[in-house]
């Protein structure tokens, strides 16, 4: 059930061997989609062999919920650099929107976009996968959350809804990263993150 | 190239077969993903015959790009409807953003925006299915932008960019739906409908 908390190779002498196939898991994705994520292909782009991946993950689902689950910890660094960063709230959260700005010109982040809906897609008759993106979704709106309503707290925005703003806010823009993503509207993260900022966030400002 | 506005049924003696198929497409849209859409299975839907169905439309293709374009008639009808029904433009804004929320028991509507999440995952490898979604996808955000605009022109609603506006509000009804859909989160596209009203349908409003 829990297949992405459980590490046979805690302690191991390679502790960059799991770093690596993450590496290579993340650039199959990117390069081939859901479809094309084999132990063997990611063996091959990891410079291993398909027994040393088998030895850290008992199977592909395991491999790719611990991949999954590491967005999470990234997610927890991106934050504690924010709040580092700065003690402006409205800058903390247009920190956390930058975040979500995708360029016409990155590619691999548009690639990896339709491979996270396409994971969306099969977590819908999946429970462990849905679990899991649920998780990754949930730490996403958690920490924006937070973002806002420390901001209402010190008095910098007015008094919201943080977790229904959070909500909306990220709907709005992995509605846009998917019109990107999927129809080739290359401007729209960049649009409707100036829009949120107009809407949303002005309307928040105290 | 354009094979979802040549009808090799115009004028035919049977102008129902047409709809019965479309019909029947819809349903095996929603009960099995795009996978299972084949000719066989729309033909067993709709109680017809495979030949039947190639006489109207030559592949599955052509018949699957008809079904898209046939929802821009849709949208148009709609529209003139929300018109007809009232001079107020919040009223009109609200109306079209209903349409937009699908309630947690409406499994059918959820199952098609996961095929459609499919189409347009094809899509971004598809020139022609890309150009047909990207016309759908037009046309809904133009006709909330004419609903904006309008009532700009009136004096109902700030000055705002129309289209940006618009862009905003689909992105983020959108992002809510793909959540419901793939993730379970059944309260989404309300929630999300909720916060579209009070942080950008009111601001709108002079």
């Amino acid at each position: 059930m829990n297949g992405s908390s459980t590490d046979p190779a805690e302690g191991s002498e390679q502790p960059d061997a799991r770093e690596e196939i993450m590496r290579a898991t993340y650039h199959i994705l990117c390069a081939e989609g859901y479809a094309g994520l084999t132990m063997r292909a990611i063996a091959t782009e990891a410079g291993t062999s398909k027994s040393l991946i088998h030895y850290h993950y008992d199977t592909k689902d395991d491999l790719l919920l611990a991949f999954l689950d590491r967005f999470i910890d990234r997610l927890d660094k991106f934050l504690a650099e924010i709040q580092a960063e700065t003690d402006d709230h409205e800058a903390r959260l247009v920190a956390f929107l930058d975040r979500f700005v995708v360029d016409p010109d990155e590619d691999e982040r548009q690639s990896f976009w339709r491979a996270l809906l396409e994971l969306r897609l099969r977590a819908a008759h999946d429970e462990e996968f849905r679990d899991q993106l649920e998780a990754n979704n949930e730490a996403i709106r958690e920490a924006l959350t937070e973002i806002i309503a420390e901001g209402i707290d010190d008095g910098a925005f007015r008094e919201v809804d943080s977790r229904a703003t959070a909500d909306l806010i990220l709907d709005a823009l992995e509605g846009a990263r998917t019109r990107q993503a999927t129809l080739g509207t290359d401007d729209a993260p960049l649009g409707t993150h100036e829009s949120v900022r107009e809407h949303v966030v002005s309307d928040l400002l105290v």
